[in-house]
């Protein structure tokens, strides 16, 4: 008997293609995922401009940023019901590198990232490692749900921060990431403020509540001095992946300041390391996530901490990849585009 | 009554000049420190060259690696007894500064270290903050104490490091700062490795029993991977101050790992951003010393943990101070010069 679905593949230079294939019961280990929604990331956009050819290919469903509910579970596998709503984590480890002994399984020596190496959630039915899934809140939308993988991003940021309640917290960047880092970092307690230069984002972040300054309009240094007493601040977060924000990173931070690197710098960006030994500054890089980033993901999202509805500005069926893609490429304002996969 | 005793003036343009002064008593707070030895550090070595004559002036007795006996003490300062073996930790913060407020006094925004921004040991008697002694074992022997200073430099580093017994450290660059830090790594329990291309400096660190590697002549990266069975090293420290060792830092580092600069980078070096990100590693800024760190070097050059025969090349009377500055200059293999500034 077989199990038709559909599903869209990445066949090169900006083109999708939605096809009908069969879909192959949950292996040992597995389980079969019915998505219901799943985001559009930054790293999807890449796949989509044929950045990432040779590590894709032309015959991948990409798609991570997905909610959805369990339709099969392989042999061995225990403990979730048909239905039952879920995320996936989508990193599988290899266990046996110096990274997975140390228990750094998410910065493992030859991760897998599901959705780039492997199939992705672009299609109806996602089939994945057990130990994956984060089972949701009954009552949770599975469209912010969707929501959960890259709010988990940001809360890897904040908890590798260590930011405390009462701390001053610089975004440098106010794109789709920076709102999300400073949305888990006011919902830590932080006192938060965005740097941004683009009209159009720092418009969203103060619908968002969030304090905001243009460093092309007014000196961000001195903004962040009087804000805070002459002390700086005490937790820094890159996001602009910019070397005026790499200067800005450590101008505005205090004494023992945390900076954490969330932007992916391509080029090796010039630092100030004078600064780093005058005031004993800090600096972590932070890629992906760790189980308890997700289980307070799904707790923010689905608390109503993070503001969904803002956020998602775009949702279009799975038939429509091709134009979704298009539209959020040509778009200055969108933050989240979601494709609704499931019927 | 004067009490009359012999200094060095830094004059400008690598010039010293030996005077007799009159030495003020110890006003309240103070303490009076007869000086037995003080080592030349590579920042004396800067004001000598020029490099700090607008910091400095004209009429300054420089130096701060140094050891002496308690001479007398001025009102309200107990606890010291006349002939007292001690060294003086030359910090003085303002207790005023959101620095001050957070506990780390040691990057004070107003900090004046004592010997740069005021007098200091180049002289048979130094008047301090009585906050800044250090009381010794009676035992120690005052040439060796010379060296606590910078090996509580070094002993910062490795604190803030995190440096665990068993863990794998590179340090980069294998000079006087460098050999020190391996020594405080060693003693912690670190399997250190030093990378330098100096071979006078490789000579020493040998003689001193580290393993070395000379980047130039073989692959450090493949060492290390080697050395660590493709782990990588838990902690690095950026001796250097070079572009070559920046690189380094992140090519070596384990994931998860701890990367100390020591160096002072006056020029912003280009750094591997994306490392950072794909392995989340640290890298901290160490300034200086906090009083636990003086404890520490304390028992660790008191214990003959720091190898202080070999890394105390020569040792010069005050009156020859500029000879011995002059000598240093012109030395490849000088690790530690000592001015004997007692009778
Ligand atoms: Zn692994
Ligand atoms: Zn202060």
């Amino acid at each position: 008997m077989s199990n038709q679905i559909t599903a869209a593949f990445y066949r090169g230079d900006h083109r999708f293609s939605v096809e009908t294939i069969d879909a192959a019961p949950p292996a040992k280990g597995e389980v079969a995922v019915r998505i219901a929604y799943c985001g559009i990331c930054g790293t999807d956009m890449h796949v989509f401009h044929g950045n990432m050819d040779a590590r894709i290919g032309f015959e991948r469903v990409i798609g991570h940023e997905m909610s959805g509910t369990i339709d099969a579970v392989g042999a061995g596998v225990e403990g979730f019901a048909k239905g039952q709503k879920v995320v996936v984590r989508p990193l599988d480890h290899c266990g046996d590198c110096p990274a997975c002994d140390a228990g750094h399984q998410h910065i493992c020596h030859n991760l897998k990232f599901l959705g780039l190496d492997t199939h992705g959630a672009f299609q109806e039915i996602w089939t994945v490692p057990a130990h994956t899934i984060h089972t949701l809140p009954d009552d949770m939308r599975l469209d912010h749900a969707a929501l959960i993988e890259p709010v988990a991003v940001a809360c890897h940021d904040v908890r590798l921060s260590g930011l405390a309640k009462g701390e001053d917290a610089v975004i440098i960047g106010g794109g789709p990431i920076g709102v999300l880092v400073a949305a888990v970092a006011r919902a830590a307690g932080g006192n938060v403020i965005i740097s941004e230069v683009n009209e159009n984002r720092l418009a969203i972040a103060a619908k968002m509540g969030f304090d905001t300054v243009n460093p092309t309009k007014d000196d961000l240094v001195e903004t962040i001095q009087k804000r805070t007493g002459n002390k700086g601040a005490d937790v820094v977060f890159e996001v602009s992946g910019s070397q005026p924000g790499v200067d800005a990173m450590t101008a505005v931070a205090a004494v023992r300041a945390r900076i954490v690197m969330v932007a992916i710098h391509a080029q090796k960006p010039q630092i100030d390391m004078f600064q780093f030994f005058w005031r004993e500054l800090e600096l972590k890089g932070a890629r992906v996530y760790e189980p308890q980033d997700y289980d307070k993901a799904i707790q923010l999202v689905a608390g109503g901490e993070i503001d969904a509805e803002t956020i998602i500005t775009d949702v279009a069926p799975l038939a429509d990849i091709q134009k979704a893609f298009e539209a959020l490429d040509a778009s200055p304002t969108a933050l989240k585009s979601l494709i609704k996969v499931g019927a």
